[in-house]
């Protein structure tokens, strides 16, 4: 990506781990100081991308193959890409995204091995472009599950919520986070909101002082 | 593709060329002969095909990046193959499809040079799969464009239906026909219809007599 400017942070980790309070409050925080951010998410993010995530998760379940999907959500990222989020970094603004490429790694890679060496062949063909920082939030699946059930109205079934998948992505994540540790950051999730937030806060002090 | 055994075959051309008449007569004649046969055509056919034909059309124009269209026309394709055309030909029936991924090479490749090795790329990586016999019916753009004025109620603007475009995209699918000499056959398009599916029979009857 050409003339980009400003910084390009993405939130990643298991459901229910605080992917969207960090983000939000990272995005205060460096309002705060007087910077100018974007907070985004995927799936989604653009409005193209918005109506290729519609198509995807409408009508029955499986009604496309794992690398239908794959494809789709390419073309989503791509126009997230094109529409959203180059825009606001080549015009120096700091973007945030709740979520990007290295859920779809994950979550294909937990649920669809195989199709790996495909979903890194087709990211590096059609998107190319990584986070300059990646905060992995990283915590225990079951007070993550706790929290999420907490959130839906206090129903107690970890098996509908699939503990032993949350366990797999989990590991899923930390194995990213070895292949990319130039830009992933792993932060420990299993702490109050504002702990984790300093700590996510002060890294990009020292990230900003360090490059900008 | 595992355990084909029905015969793939695709139609390819400049508009008007003859493409929609020829896959028709082509079926048939096949059926004619007791062959079960299935046509179909892209963009398009597949429930899922067609709804992203939809998302692509609908809409201002320029709304897609040419690569984020491509992710999208890939994401048909592969449902395409693995809702209506890999189960025929599993099935051991003949599929004729009314143009198929050549047409994205020489559209593309026409229109964005830049982008024919990604064309090709996500092609292999995702697609894979060609047919075994193309028809390439080559013609004369003005005759095609007459031939589309009178469909179209017989107006004379040929400067709006673009003969230079016409032209180039009929360069494009010579030049595919000579890299994919293995499968593809020319067939010259400038004569009445009768003369032109007299010679696709013949070519698939030496076909037919030599595979199978
Ligand atoms: N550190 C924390 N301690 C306690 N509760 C938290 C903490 N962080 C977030 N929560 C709460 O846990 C729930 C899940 O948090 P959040 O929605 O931010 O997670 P998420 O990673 O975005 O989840 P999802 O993957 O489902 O989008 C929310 O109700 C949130 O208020
Ligand atoms: N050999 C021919 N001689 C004269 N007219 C023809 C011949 N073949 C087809 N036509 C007529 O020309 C028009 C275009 O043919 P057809 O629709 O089969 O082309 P096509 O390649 O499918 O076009 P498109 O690319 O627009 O789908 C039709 O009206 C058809 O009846
Ligand atoms: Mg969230
Ligand atoms: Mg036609």
């Amino acid at each position: 990506m050409k003339n980009r400017s400003g910084l390009f942070v993405s939130f990643e980790g298991i459901d229910g781990c605080g992917k969207s309070t960090q983000s939000k409050a990272l995005r205060n925080h460096l309002e705060g100081e007087g910077q100018t951010v974007v907070l985004t998410r995927e799936p989604g993010g653009s409005p193209g991308a918005e109506e290729i995530r519609q198509l995807v998760l409408t009508g029955e379940p499986g009604r496309w193959s794992a690398e239908s999907e794959l494809l789709l959500f390419n073309a989503a990222r791509r126009d997230h890409i094109e529409k959203t989020i180059r825009p606001a970094l080549q015009a120096g603004k700091t973007v945030i995204t709740d979520r990007f490429a290295d859920s779809t790694r994950v979550y294909q890679g937990a649920t669809r091995g195989d199709l790996r060496g495909m979903v890194d062949q087709l990211h590096d063909l059609m998107i190319g472009i990584e986070p300059d920082v990646t905060f992995l939030i990283d915590m225990d699946p079951s007070t993550a599950l706790e929290r999420g059930l907490a959130r839906r109205s206090g129903e107690d079934r970890y098996e509908e919520f699939g503990l032993g998948f949350q366990e797999t992505l989990r590991h899923g994540f930390l194995a990213l986070a070895k292949r990319f540790s130039n830009r992933c950051v792993v932060i420990d999730g299993n702490r109050d909101i504002g702990a984790v937030s300093a700590e996510i806060c002060a890294h990009m002090a020292a990230r900003v002082g360090s490059f900008g």
